[in-house]
């Protein structure tokens, strides 16, 4: 199939991605547009993936506080340099990390910041669980009960892997991997800070 | 000398204090309005103090976003009721406090919060620094070099020893005890977290 400038055109207004990418993308595609937008996709987030080592300690500290003063979150977002830091895209995902944080209260940034104590007496728990209606399972369906509901502490405590609260449909993990994507930086969740009133 | 109705009015314009506690204050001065607003003012501070057994579980969280961006600070103060919460002098307060946390760099809020270990460790240092030109001194100017430092340690570190960064001439101490003498209220800084872009 001949890809047409027109369909070039389309393809970058929707993507925003380079001529020659589109070009190559509605190629491997046959001329399938959203095909072709699918696979400009899968390159930018595996792009995201290899910017993941790369030091970040530039970027913009942000603070949200709801409720008339009764919640608030102190948040620090890292990217590669001072002119990502500047952008509205990147201080829009800033303060939407810290409304999120203030919202969905989690306790980790990632799985790897839970201790091996805490990991350990949750494996406990997990397992006690398991087993209360004290019936044998084997070993793989009991593996898959407790990585169940490891996920779902994950879920629940870690940020990384919150469903986001302003779209449901995207993890903080993936809102971080398509700005990486888009803003073309290394970006990380440095720390933040959450105060409940009355909590402390 | 005789209490009139205009100086009482007067010193009650100057101090927001009741009718009857000037007129005694007054009498109590013999008459003269800088000592009997003084004795006011002193009379305001014991009742201060007096409130800061109170449990202050009410308040407000504020932030403090400076420079773009680079610093930040989020701090909860704690008060009795929801009624003194909502004032706007309980708002600028807390509001004042986050800006002064981003501007003084405190790491403690009271010598209290400062562990057993890092008191020997200063104190260890403090004796270096103080024999360090090799000359004798007597237990009690060593005693006296000694609390020096450790004063100066507090106001560089210490939240509530700090001088207030937009008022050189009260310490956060001082402008606590008269809010609460304003407000009626125990006040407390409860908790409060300092960022600074890439320190994390």
């Amino acid at each position: 199939m001949e890809i047409t400038t027109a369909m070039v055109k389309t393809l970058r207004e929707r993507t925003n991605a380079g001529i020659m990418e589109c070009k190559r993308a509605l190629e491997e595609a046959d001329g399938d547009l959203a095909k072709a937008a699918e696979l400009l996709r899968q390159k930018e987030l595996s792009k995201a993936a290899k910017k993941s080592d790369r030091v970040a300690a530039q970027g913009v500290i942000d603070a949200y506080i709801h409720s008339n003063g009764r919640y608030g979150a102190l948040v620090e977002l890292n990217c590669e340099t001072d002119f990502v830091a500047r952008t509205d895209a990147f201080r829009a995902l800033v303060h939407d990390l810290a409304l999120h944080i203030v919202a969905k209260n989690p306790t980790y940034i990632s799985p790897e910041d839970i201790s091996a104590e805490v990991m350990g007496a949750l494996r406990e728990t997990f397992q006690a669980e398991a087993t209360e209606d004290g019936r044998q399972k084997p070993a793989d369906i009991m593996e898959k009960i407790l990585s169940g509901k490891l996920d779902k502490y994950y879920t629940d405590t870690v940020l990384l892997r919150q469903t986001f609260v302003r779209d449901e449909e995207r993890t903080i993990q993936e809102l971080l991997t398509e700005a990486i994507a888009t803003l073309g930086e290394n970006i990380v969740i440095r720390r933040f800070a959450r105060f409940e009133l009355g909590e402390g």
